[in-house]
């Protein structure tokens, strides 16, 4: 698949999602749940959160797509998470994993240990975050030595190049390591999406609301097309934003506007490079 | 009662709000609790929000006023949710329910069942979960087998209409159906609120922060006015913000804004009409 | 110490907490803690929120600084709280309390009095929090009986003043009173900061996420600075922001945007007057 074809299909998946608006299910943080619903609607999506384990499972059945962000677990995760990415598993619905501060507690390293089975679709994180995800799956790339702080990106998005794509390979998904450039792989197609803004670092949430709005996208194209196309769309939106605002606050407003009144033209124009495994 | 004597009554509701500043308590859902508390203080009421049973019966003693939304569950909602409505009820505080995402998991069912015998003074849901509700309750005009789907509104209101009317006959308080118009009941007294804009549905908690705010104005009115005050308020500041941004991120600032902004007189006159029970 | 000297040190606080980026972890309520984060991101920190037990303790050796805050406690807060604090207290890491609504719910008063023996570095609350506390704590200037009423400030901060210092006297930090004037003393040294808006008691969290970025600065600055940093920055913050905007809403945005934009110069000339105790 050829950049064009790419950017084709990432026009299609914009249009696509805002004519279906699939319902996306989320079990998520509570510091960014806000911002994680309102850029899945301005996306085009619907958004629904739960916390309890049957509520989990029935949305699961509901969904279209669904968004797990293991960030500001609570006790009742130990069942609810687990439980609900059972139900994703078993009915081949797509869902996208954000692996939020992985290293820190017992629980969420158990749960995402458990995770490896249930083979979510997407999987986004920062470099950190990926390469300790394949360490703890036992992986090629992946080390649990990786430096987990707090939500930043400060790692260049090669250095988890590798574990992006054995994690890819073993899931069968699509893999997004977000960075000042941000690369997308399947295991073998690699993009790097270009954009953004650093803006985007002195706000919270802008890595768990592309993980949401990577979930609206999983609900009406493949998981490499919908890891692209949210990747395409922050780019591009918080380019826009940033050039038009002189701080955080206003940008967070500014930046669902873009999400909203962007283009699948506008999306699909943003600056991709493919540079495929060998 | 007829139009204009609801627009009199909104009026002096809007002043006596601002002048009071009731304090209104809340339970409710993490998704959109910040919203909720800033359209509470925009509309010149007092914010407080909890989750631990003993916390909800002594807020619901200190409080004006209580909300209770029934979004993104927790355990502990268990044991807090009906203590915290019996206390309301105990002591013929004014509360608003907000039954968001009824049907989905056991322990929401059991609580909005068992809120029957509570009472609750407003009602506040889309079509869909009016009719739910009213199906919970054995009601006419219910059905336990209305859609439930995220958090949108896409029904007809009038298609909630006997549900509503069924639900405040029952307890004696009011019912509001948010849609593109809006429903307010209070079994005999029908009323339709005009206004809005279709960007507060590419918005997370358009609909909870209104029950919060209805909460509000439930401090210094009866039931219907409070509700109705509360729909006004939401379409004149939802038309307003709406022409002034040009998107969801703008819009929720904006229309933060105009809540806190508009004038008793403009809230007062918008667009009601009035459409009894025959 | 003069004010001048007081000031320069501001100026270079606000300048270490841009170069460190020290990372504040916080246990912190739900209704604020998107603003807490990105209020400390836009100073300059990075934030990381946690519940659970293990993860407090964990987040509490990796961070700068520490953020707890008593607002929507969960029933897991009998476990993460006191354990986090301890490992605060004896890994001498310096942390910031908010005893918001002291006085409601048995568990919120069990763990405030429990911190006693862990000596917060800073205290931050309005004037009938921090009489509360130290009737709690059974010091000088306090009373069990303080009115507490949802989250505002409606006391006069002088009214906390033997509270305040009795505080800082037991705990060897710094204890900050939030009001139309904000008081920081450090037991024999106090302080009075001018500035802010009145729109700050119209939106929910002006106090959570000042406290938050009090944390920010603790990591650079000795306690009473940093907190009389933290009131210079949202002082200068809230005057400028005022005076741009129209309402609540468009104050959040643009507040935030001037926590970016200041400069160690504007915050450092924010008005103080020394007061110092007899």
């Amino acid at each position: 698949m050829q950049v064009e074809e790419i950017k084709t299909k990432i026009k299609a998946a914009v249009i696509a999602a805002k004519k279906a608006k699939p319902l996306v299910g989320s079990i998520t943080n509570a510091v960014t749940i806000n911002f994680v619903a309102n850029a899945q609607l301005a996306a085009g999506g619907s958004a629904a959160m739960v916390y309890l384990p049957d509520e989990g499972q029935t949305l699961a059945q509901l969904s279209n797509a669904f968004y797990i962000n293991v960030g500001t677990m609570l006790p009742i995760y130990a069942e609810a998470l687990p439980k609900t990415a059972a139900v994703l598993a078993a009915s081949n619905k797509p869902w996208v994993l954000d692996p939020v501060a992985i290293g820190i507690g017992s629980l969420r390293t158990d749960i995402l240990r458990k995770f490896k089975e249930y083979k979510p679709t997407i999987i986004r994180g920062n470099a950190s975050e990926i390469i300790a995800l394949a360490g703890l799956w036992n992986l090629e790339g992946g080390s649990l030595l990786s430096k987990v702080r707090g939500v930043d990106a400060t790692e260049d998005v090669n250095t988890a190049r590798k574990a992006a794509e054995a994690l890819a390979a073993y899931t069968g998904g699509a893999v997004a390591v977000s960075g000042v450039i941000d690369l997308i792989t399947d295991g073998d197609s690699t993009v790097y999406s270009y954009g953004g803004s650093l803006l985007m670092e002195r706000i919270t949430g802008a890595g768990c609301s592309l993980g949401g709005v990577m979930g609206v996208y999983a609900a009406v194209a493949d998981p490499f097309i919908a890891a692209v196309t949210g990747s395409a769309l922050y780019n591009v939106a918080g380019s826009l934003a940033a050039a038009k605002v002189s701080g955080p606050g206003s940008f967070i407003a500014q930046f669902l506007d873009e999400i909203f009144l962007l283009s699948a033209e506008e999306i699909g124009n943003n600056k991709l490079e493919k540079d495929d495994k060998i």
